[in-house]
């Protein structure tokens, strides 16, 4: 298919890299030279403008960091919606309140575009590798069409319901789970350390044990690290546990512990911590904690 | 090796019949006549008094509920400790404070008798198929002696420390972790509901991204359950989250998120939950939310 792919950071390179293997035609755009000229060296098309981008194309990809910056592409001064060709189908896979999926949506729909709100999990090494868990809503038909493009990003694709927003609902949760396991990997690590137990025998045997989660198996050795690479900043689950606190009051739902981990990745940020990596958490109870 | 077992209840009795079946002679002591007779019956020998457990005992292996219990079986009235050979290995297998496992290793010391603390992790489950963790705690050569009876009941044996006190505390943040996730599940699957999600799919998605924990898998599909078999009832984690505070306010450590989930576990029990599944946590989630 013909693509336009717009946002191509940490994760939009390696998916639209792995879309022109897979033997789609890429057209990026990104703020970035660089980054469009690395898909460029990868077999893909930098494009100029989204005009250019939109050219001919079947499918538009936004892989951006927030529905705001999805509006701006789309509904912004010379923006991707007045370019793309009637019938191509916008595809968002940005972490958003599901009321601003909506919203895309219905605003696509009137300009006679297609539209799935389809977040991703899996992070880099699920857009390298192809195993990103996809969470796509919208009409079954617009899916399908979408089909053989997801399929070459992610091997967990989910059509999670008919209507925008259900999607981002679906990641929204997905991210209460990831954050507040963070911050609980976080509180155990923090414990155990200040009663004199070996981290690394810590990580053994809970990982192992009824007690093991993903993020704990994933963020716990780079907890025991000082300043390790950063793979997600502490600042990406200060903007995603808001956007969980904001649905859950929209909804009139009890989200207490979600609520206490967003105060805590706020306190961590404020401590000079919003640019680390979310394992970084630690650190905040250690200061607590006087460790 | 002779082998004295206290308390032959839900953990107990299946752990108590595989050291029979590994070759091992078992004299069984409960407050409950069917258990012992459960155990003869697998070819065990049920004791009268802890003094008839006791005799020619190389070991004695507490699978009570808490370390008040093992106090009083130790050394209350015609106490285990009093009628033990000397050099008899006692092993405790319950949740305790790290500062009575220490007090009670000590005690044990002064009457000739070695210890070992020794929580344990896996449920039914393990102890049925002798998968348990164990978290074992005091002298090396305390560990080794008494490893070919821990090797009939868990694959996942760990000698966390020489210092009695330092299985608990393992055992403690082990606890944490797993009712911290306990909670946070019932949160996510709770909000979902409320969104008009589907509770099946959300388990589907989440137990293959990286929103996935032991506990969401185990405890998630009973949480879209009304009034599931109790595996494990919500005032275990009453008393287990109120050692998790109580370990780390000693320690002087911050543990909010457990203060948090302690909080919602005894909200649960006071709403008549207390002795439900402690996967019916989501059933004050969706009082919280009127759903």
């Amino acid at each position: 298919m013909n693509i336009a792919f717009v946002g191509l950071g940490a994760m939009g390179l390696p998916m639209a890299r792995r879309l022109v293997a897979a033997g789609h035609a890429v057209a990026g755009l990104d703020i970035r030279d660089e980054a469009k000229a690395a898909l460029a060296a990868a077999g893909g098309r930098a494009a100029a403008t989204a005009a250019e981008a939109a050219r001919g194309a079947e499918l538009a990809l936004l892989m951006v960091v927030s529905g705001d910056q999805a509006e701006a592409v789309l509904f912004g001064e010379d923006g991707l919606a007045g370019a793309l060709p009637a019938g191509a189908i916008v595809v968002a896979g940005c972490t958003q309140p599901a009321a601003q999926a909506r919203s895309i949506g219905e605003r696509l729909t009137a300009a006679g575009l297609g539209f799935l709100d389809a977040p991703v999990s899996g992070g880099t090494v699920g857009a390298e590798g192809g195993t990103l868990t996809i969470m796509a809503a919208g009409p079954r038909e617009t899916f399908e069409a979408a089909r053989p493009v997801l399929a070459a990003l992610g091997d967990k694709l989910h059509h999670v319901g008919g209507e925008w927003g259900q999607g981002s609902l679906v990641k929204t949760i997905n991210q209460l789970l990831c954050g507040c396991h963070i911050a609980v990997a976080a509180e155990a690590l923090a414990l155990g350390r200040k009663a004199g137990l070996d981290g690394a025998q810590m990580l053994d045997i809970f990982g192992a044990s009824a007690a093991a989660s993903w993020m704990l198996g994933n963020r716990g050795p780079r907890m025991l690290q000082q300043d390790p690479p950063v793979a997600s900043a502490v600042d990406i689950f200060v903007k995603d546990l808001s956007i969980v606190t904001e649905t859950a009051k929209a909804l009139g739902a009890a989200t207490p512990i979600a609520g206490l981990a967003l105060d805590l990745f706020r306190r961590a940020s404020a401590d000079g911590l919003g640019k680390a990596d979310d394992s970084q958490l630690i650190r905040l109870y250690e200061k607590m904690d006087g460790s």
